[in-house]
């Protein structure tokens, strides 16, 4: 056998070879040996952050724009930190690999009575919790290490989920043959011969195709070939939700968003007339199919999941240079923003509207759940605009970190942020880390005293939804060693100078504090709470 | 059937039958319905918290101080949030009910892909994690609906573990007949008959017993009783570190803490020596025993866990009543802490000898793991000291959110908080929670610039033990409407001074910033450090 190297250097060579160049964090006793030979990795920084959610969530946001990323915490109470977000990778279908640092063979295999487990000599609990929120998972052990780290980071690529990976701490430096990485880990091209037999029988007879594109497109990489294909049969395109922005809304045969009849009548009708939809890696949850009023599935309805989406794509390719369809007029999109009074007091309305006029291209938009998502989501978005957000899994205060996964893996991009007070609350931290690592996001604060996402949905005078008042303009001070610039927003001509500083302001973040009523929903999110009422009860 | 009440009523009033009268949490939309007719019951408060993680934390140190508490969360985003502190709480025996709002049964049965689901149908992922950590589990349903609500909270009280409670949102408003909460729920006395005969013989022969008092002791509310017996007969105490200050330290009978031949040589030589070792409701842990160099169990040792131990403790005080024991001599305890130089920049022996002095009793002293912990636990308690840490989870962040239900759980008992500016970063948020419900603690902020603890255990300059530097007067600030007075300590006379500033501002909280190197630590971490280093690898 050759020279070996160690199990942590594979695990991170590993790693870069599939694009990762940082990894999130937080240290922990049983990771330190770990982390010790990971930093030895040429290409890899380790990005600390001050706890695992914030790490967490970052490391989704890195994933959705590099195509893999990895996160490592310690065993137990590190892990267990961060399965929320964890949970969030495996509902927006997004390949994070959580290392954890686990305690020595030895002390397993005794079942000593351990700090960071339940004192009881079990140590598989939190293995097993995670087995219900990621899509593969391995404890290392020393006669099968290499191949259970390429099965792991295998399982994440493939499936565009997150994995686990626990390495005891005694393994972390367990020497291990290098040969295999010669191979970089390759995704197998999945068949799509079933699919490829009805879709042609279809494109044979159809008239009025539509495609409509779901976030597995982005999360897959496959934007652009499936434009191209729409471009060559003038096929229209419809993006969900959760798949904003992955096609440019410039593109003429962009028809808009489709979340059943809620977002946009057009897309919705352009599908509900089809003689042909094709559903590329959609998902139709409450919120992304209107409350479940997309058009349901019948024989003229092919949905493509994500394991056979490669292959759909290839077949479309195909199909697509064979047939041209004749042009349809696209019906007029929606306008949900008019210029807003300038010195009135600033509204949801003339926030958006605002941002819609200034928004430049070639920004990342992170846009937290709650009134900042239902505002962006009915942003027409400029070209080359990469839109973040959760409207699958939801969890508020993921947008903050997630700056600094977008920010790091896509350095080009300035991100702009919009969450408001209640979500930023939950993870505020992060802004020092961003600032640390000298990212210089536009965030935007819509400060409207608490969750009022909620108080559009059920409650709108009860106390829980509503949240101490802090002083954001100490709070980016105390973060960052004062690096952050401050503007306050009352009225759209505030909200339109601070963000024009920003503009300018390049070597800084910028934290905008947007005043804005409590009850004050943007539309998207009055049509939502309508049809969520139908629902719950 | 008399006329009935909702199931958010029952489950509220069967809160406050057991001493309950706070509820933490954070709302979700899943649980609003619930929130809203929990508001209704009288002696129930809402304690909303920035996230579910300090709300657990804060749950906690409640169900520590009142013997029961409850956290309310939103199903997947929010309940995934603080598993790492319901973990705790299951690996330190504190009784939490965990709540969940769950979504409505219609969907569940119709397995439809909602928001905050991994968009699979699948809705029982989050249970089987929490399953995991928590000693009951019930998920609603109406034909058992009360049944269920008194498995969950009576599996907590009886077990001193966490127990969770899913509640569909549809269901906490179901009608249900409120004639079982005539009788308040009661744990079931446990039968100690073979411990009885087995303790009878022992006592029949010993002439140098000893007890050993753990922290289920604490758990159980058995510390006076113990006490009394010990008294009765004679036996001298030991406390296990987890047990610190149940015992006050000025009983004659007490001689020290027990954690193996780590922390008091006397209370080591004592158990070594016994002819009789009563371990009641003790947990051997790494930590916990010295890294196992505690007695081990043989035919004079008798070890009582959770189960039997209201039994045993009825055993030991007839056992008590019938024999008393020699006097023996007390060896000396430790002095860990001498007096610092006033004016050299402060270190950790200064920090805590200062601390020593300075202690009032009747304080409630939290010490968060690390430097703040090993310093705490070579203190010399004053009576009435309660003292709260996570010895055996170890979770770092725990301490500062634990103020929050410590104090609202025990009003007349000021909070001292020791914590590290690692573990302050995790959960810091929670001090807006904490002066916003009007609580005045003093909080010590050890500020090392990062992880001394690990810094001491394996890697004293790696990078990533080190954190961003945090404006603590300016957060502080910012998180709390500027309530909270600020103090910065440099040398052991600066931390006397802001101590007795400190003592005698009762009416906000105050903040000492003690400035410390960044590889210094307290006496009992150096030696936990030599003892971990022979066990890792």
């Amino acid at each position: 056998m050759s020279s070996t190297i160690t199990l942590a250097e594979y695990l991170g060579r590993r790693l870069t070879q599939a694009g990762v160049a940082h990894l999130f964090g937080v240290p922990g006793d049983f990771n330190l040996t770990l982390l010790d030979h990971l930093a030895t990795v040429p290409g890899l920084r380790w990005v600390g952050s001050p706890n695992e959610l914030g790490a967490g969530y970052a490391a989704d946001a890195y994933a959705r724009a590099r195509g893999l990323s990895a996160i490592v915490t310690t065993y137990g109470v590190g892990e267990l930190s961060c399965i929320n977000a964890i949970a969030g990778s495996a509902a927006e279908d997004v390949p994070v690999v959580h290392v954890v640092g686990g305690p020595a063979t030895v002390a397993v295999v005794g079942r000593r009575r351990l700090h960071h487990t339940l004192a009881d000599g079990v140590f598989d609990r939190f293995e097993m919790a995670y087995a219900q929120v990621t899509v593969h998972q391995e404890t290392v052990v020393a006669e099968r290490a290499t191949e259970q780290v390429d099965a792991v980071l295998l399982a994440a690529m493939t499936y565009r989920k997150p994995a686990y990976l626990s390495i005891p701490q005694d393994l972390a430096t367990l020497p291990v043959d290098p040969a295999p990485l010669a191979r970089p880990l390759t995704v197998a091209a999945p068949t799509a011969a079933e699919l490829q037999a009805r879709l042609s029988g279809l494109f044979a007879v159809a008239e009025r195709p539509v495609l409509v594109v779901g976030h597995l497109v982005a999360r897959h990489g496959l934007a652009e070939p499936v434009r191209r294909a729409a471009r060559q049969a003038n096929i229209p395109l419809v993006t969900s939700l959760a798949a904003k922005g992955c096609i440019d809304e410039s593109e003429p045969l962009f028809r808009g968003t489709y979340a059943g009849t809620m977002v946009d009548r057009g897309a919705s009708d352009l599908v509900a007339d089809a003689d042909l939809v094709v559903e590329l890696g959609t998902v139709a949850t409450d919120v992304l199919s209107g409350f479940f009023t997309h058009r349901t599935p019948d024989e003229q309805v092919v949905h493509v999941g994500a394991a056979e989406l490669a292959g759909a794509v290839r077949v479309l390719e195909r199909l697509c240079a064979g047939r041209r369809f004749a042009d349809r007029p696209a019906a007029p999109r929606p306008a949900y923003y008019a210029p807003a009074d300038p010195d009135a007091p600033l509204t949801q309305d003339g926030l958006w509207a605002t941002v819609q006029e200034w928004l430049p291209p070639g920004m990342a938009v992170l846009a937290d759940t709650g009134t900042s998502f239902w505002g962006a989501a009915a942003l027409r978005l400029p070209d080359d605009t990469v839109l973040l957000g959760q409207p699958i899994w939801n969890s508020i205060g993921y947008a903050l970190p997630a700056v600094l996964g977008q920010g790091l893996a896509d350095p080009g991009r300035r991100p702009i942020l919009f969450i408001g007070d209640g979500a930023a609350q939950m993870t505020v931290q992060e802004l020092s880390t961003i600032t640390a690592h000298g990212l210089t996001p536009i965030i935007v604060l819509l400060n409207n005293r608490g969750y009022t996402i909620e108080r559009a949905l059920q409650s709108p005078d009860a106390g829980y939804n509503d949240v101490a008042a802090w002083d954001w303009s100490y709070l980016a001070a105390a973060l960052t060693g004062d690096k952050v610039e401050y503007r306050l927003a009352r009225t759209a001509a505030e909200l339109r100078h601070a963000l024009d500083v920003a503009g300018s302001t390049t070597d800084s973040p910028v934290l905008i504090e947007a005043e804005l009523g409590a009850r004050d929903t943007p539309p998207l999110l009055r049509a939502l709470a309508e049809r969520n009422d139908s629902l719950q009860r």
